[in-house]
């Protein structure tokens, strides 16, 4: 939930005079999305997003992920396409921020996601895999294994005061995975961030996804986990068969899963809910006075890490 | 700046099953109105805001509120207009909360208004006014001169830790405005709240009121006394005679101030600068933990207070 810098009336006009969308006739911040202010922009040409990218989104990263975006659509995934300004530029500056537009998705997200949810978020998935894979830029998942040391140590002397005896199991995990963690699997984009609230449904039917400002190149299979962990677990906390079956089955349906990536699947999950928890872990530590951001409990997926710690194999995925 | 309480998509559906607007296409929580939770929706058959009252506003003046603008919107003033369900009720229940839907209004709120905002407004205010004669439902105005001492009363033992001093120059602000009070004027339905957030233009040309949610009876130029204060100050503190004025003259090309209406707006103007600084306040040492509201300074509102102590008389806001 966001909304961190306002924009004022005349300023919007001014930028909007670059673009070909004609007066601005509305503009309503919109509580979606936490690492940036998003507003919804009515102009006499239509409805539109409007994102000030906040400090979090690093600048340099921007025609990483709008460039993606406007691959993704032109292969025919449903996502939000950047509008280019008169003079071609995707990327403009409005109230002394990197700011721009995409056009407006319908749908909703799905609360409780059921079965068949599952099944069109892996097909999905696996649509924008292959939809991503002839895309030209790169950028590395500064999240990924690599990523986790540090996340860890911002938040390791104060982790037992979330949770007792985190920083030690967590050092242990960290440990682990950095062991078996895969040298090599498929890899291409990845959304990274495919969570219930960045797909849209109208109906049962998936219509759309958004909120591309983690994707980046990594381990395909790895972008599969980060859905199962955000999908296929049941509010109490158990992980359901049913709905981890349908995803896998509906991601295979569109690209088949190597054999080494489905043995490495429950490790890649594993490394997703490490990943998770640790941002959460950190976001947890270091509330901002003032903010508008309610801190996501990290306990979830700890929970979520310690099951996929024991699982066997991804046949208790489903697969 | 809201959303408190959230909408899942199968609630949402089931709650339309009972309006004549198609299915939901999207719903998006939008930053807006402090009381309630406001969602912009969009349904097959168009554009709307739904919104969600919470805790501050009472269920039982619902009727009044969304009556009023009903009844405005029919005599010609642009303003949300309810949106009846099939069973002709325009408040419903939705995720435990009284709801409504109400016709989205294009317009942008000027962040900056100018001498010309101000006359628009001064004009949009008496033709509210007039439009308001005939309503039928009355609503006692709880923020007015009774409804100040059990909210000085709330802040009183703390008013000092946020400005020194504090708690003595209200409680004298208090007595004087008990004393010098008017007994009768002109009276009728007023907005009550008709800051700048409230008022939408689109260029230059006011395009519509919304937030009717502190409206009540009252006298009329009391109304005027809220405009001047939350339209006609500069951001540095100083009020803007050209400003004023034109709000006047507004005001007065639709319905000409009673001499002893006029008379009284020093008072009148006082008193709504002593009620937004009570209720800022009273917020202001009651920030909820987790709030996702940033509370406004009371200080802005005790110097607003202080200029129309020392004024002399209405022709020092330009009448």
């Amino acid at each position: 939930m966001a909304v961190y810098t306002e924009v004022g009336d005349e300023a919007l006009a001014r930028f909007l005079e670059g673009y070909d969308l004609g007066l601005p006739l509305s503009l309503k911040g919109i509580a979606e999305g936490v690492e940036n202010s998003n507003y919804l922009l009515h102009a006499e040409r239509g409805q539109y997003l409007l994102t000030l990218y906040e400090k979090r989104v690093d600048e340099a990263d921007l025609p990483f992920f709008l460039g993606l975006m406007e691959h993704l659509a032109k292969r025919g995934v449903n996502c939000p396409q950047p509008v280019r300004a008169r003079n071609g530029a995707a990327v403009g500056r409005l109230a002394g921020r990197p700011a721009a537009i995409v056009t407006f998705l319908e749908g909703l997200s799905a609360r409780r996601p059921t079965v068949e949810h599952c099944g069109e978020v892996g097909e999905a998935l696996a649509r924008m895999h292959a939809a991503g894979a002839d895309f030209p830029l790169k950028r590395v998942n500064a999240l990924s294994i690599h990523g986790w040391p540090p996340l860890f140590e911002a938040a390791r002397a104060r982790a037992d005061e979330v949770i007792p005896g985190l920083a030690e199991e967590t050092a242990a995990q960290l440990a682990a995975l950095q062991a078996i963690w895969p040298k090599a699997l498929p890899a291409g984009v990845i959304h990274a961030d495919l969570f219930p609230d960045n797909v849209f449904f109208l109906g049962d039917k998936l219509s759309g996804l958004i909120d591309f400002y983690f994707a980046c190149n990594d381990f395909l299979a790895y972008d599969l986990g980060v859905c199962l962990n955000s999908w296929a677990f049941e509010p109490g906390g158990e992980f359901n068969h049913f709905k981890g079956r349908a995803m896998i089955a509906g991601y295979q349906s569109v690209r088949r899963l190597a054999p080494e990536e489905a043995e490495a699947l429950p490790i890649l999950a594993r490394g997703s809910a490490l990943r998770f928890m640790l941002t959460r872990l950190v976001d947890w530590l270091n509330v901002p006075p003032g903010a508008l951001v309610k801190p996501k409990d990290p306990r979830e997926y700890l929970e979520k890490l310690r099951f996929h710690t024991a699982v066997k194999s991804a046949r208790d995925y489903g697969l």
